[in-house]
């Protein structure tokens, strides 16, 4: 009844015996409880978030829905183990196109431990957090029935991309043309229906970024925003279903009056990367 | 003919033979060329910057008009040494409040030579700057005539002040009542006539926000924002001429088409700051 997720792009995968996360049939996502700190702080954060009242539902709705925890059988073999049970966000999809963000220049709080603090300091120069305010952490594209997607494995490289790269990558998750083949122009065929429009991507990021210059009840270190289109739908005419959704709250502190300026800056980044490719001139005409 | 600056809060200062800004009696203001790299960074700044044709007018308001380098004596009688000719912003004022505020949580750009990131890194983590994406570098509030300026000496104690010490000063910055005194309740008389309305603080910074948003052409670090206004004004039912300037550039670097983020959190925290103290219940009626 319980399987590997098919569209997981980041974080610990279940294959092979490992111990990641599994799926059922009704749209339920089963996370394992980290052994640590994180595991009991994902648990209260999720406790917190999803009781607290001052939180508006059209904020909530960029969040996983959270259903508890719950003891399971381990996907690695391991017998029973606590585990989160979350909205399962690729439920009900077709093929999603997914692209796994990190956000933030700094993916550590200043109350964290200090070995803790320098590996994740080194990780966000080394990548691009530190250059571009935010991270790529996994992705795939979907490119036809034919050749399935494109999931690029090297996860060190994704994470350094420079500008330009990310530019071309979230032009490719719009476009029709094949991802994989190097040099090809992306035609960004669905921009204006992925990105744009009032239910857009765009659109998504501006309401969750007028939370974020609110809010200071809570700092999202290391949290991920994940984007989610269904290419085929373009392709036919329908919408397209692209949505963002908030993920990853192993490190999550109190806010304590302030905002989060940190995850702000770099959400604030990532819009500038978004609506340049609405407002260039990518091919715009319907394939 | 030229002079000590009266109203400096920050950086170095030319009492005493040392080496420091001079004024002169019609608005300029001689800053000297730091001796090494950066000196040649802020002049090629200020060029760039003052010659550049697409910062548009409302921006460039909240800059210091550059009037080139020349050599002038020094302060510390070292004989003639390059001079950046700036703007004097205190010209005309009498007897301005001041608050020197190092914006971002980041004062390192990741192009420095790493000795220079350990030094900084270290400062942000120490001070508020990691925290509240800003530190207070220097302030001076007004009180009276009679009592003149309330001007903390301890740098160190500025620059490392809480979430609530900073909500203080910035309330007292706009209160009638004494700012040195312990336990003093700020009456934030004139937050609304120097934080509010159209031509208020918050409203500049707002502007200025706008702007952050869509530039990808300089990163500012370790650039202060200057608040100024004139407390004396506001007690005669006058405009207190309150105002913003972006002072120090001798880190600026290329944006590369990326926006700064590191700039725009902290940006954003300080504003979060200023619209609470605008929206509290501080006494408002006139004194």
């Amino acid at each position: 009844m319980l399987k590997v997720p098919d569209h997981q792009v980041a974080g610990h995968q279940g294959r092979d015996g490992k111990l990641g996360p599994l799926v059922d049939d009704s749209g339920r996502f089963f996370k394992p409880l980290q052994g640590d700190k994180r595991g009991t702080d994902e648990v209260a954060f999720y406790t917190s978030f999803s009781s607290n009242t001052l939180i508006p539902d059209h904020i909530k709705r960029f969040f996983p829905i959270f259903y508890g925890t719950q003891l399971i059988e381990a996907s690695d073999g391991s017998g029973m183990q606590p585990h989160l049970i979350l909205q399962d966000l690729s439920f009900g999809r077709s093929n999603p196109s997914v692209m796994d963000i990190k956000i933030g220049s700094r993916t550590w709080s200043p109350q964290a431990p200090e070995d803790y603090i320098q590996k994740c300091l080194k990780k966000d120069r080394e990548s691009s957090s530190v250059e571009l305010g935010f991270r790529l952490s996994g992705l795939q594209i979907f490119e036809s029935k034919e050749s399935g997607f494109w999931k690029p494995e090297k996860r060190s490289m994704t994470q350094s991309l420079s500008a330009d790269e990310i530019r071309s990558i979230l032009k490719k998750f719009v476009s029709t043309n094949k991802s994989g083949v190097l040099g090809s122009v992306p035609d960004c065929a669905f921009a204006s229906t992925v990105y744009g429009g009032s239910g857009g991507i765009l659109s998504q990021l501006l309401e969750l970024k007028s939370w974020f210059e609110e809010q200071t009840t809570y700092h999202f270190y290391s949290c991920s925003i994940l984007m989610t289109c269904e290419k085929e739908l373009a392709l036919n005419g329908k919408n397209p279903r692209a949505d963002i959704k908030l993920v990853d709250f192993a490190h999550v502190f109190e806010g304590k009056g302030v905002i989060d300026h940190n995850f702000l800056g770099g959400l604030c980044s990532l819009i500038k990367f978004v609506s340049e490719i609405l407002s260039e001139d990518c091919v715009t005409e319907p394939r």
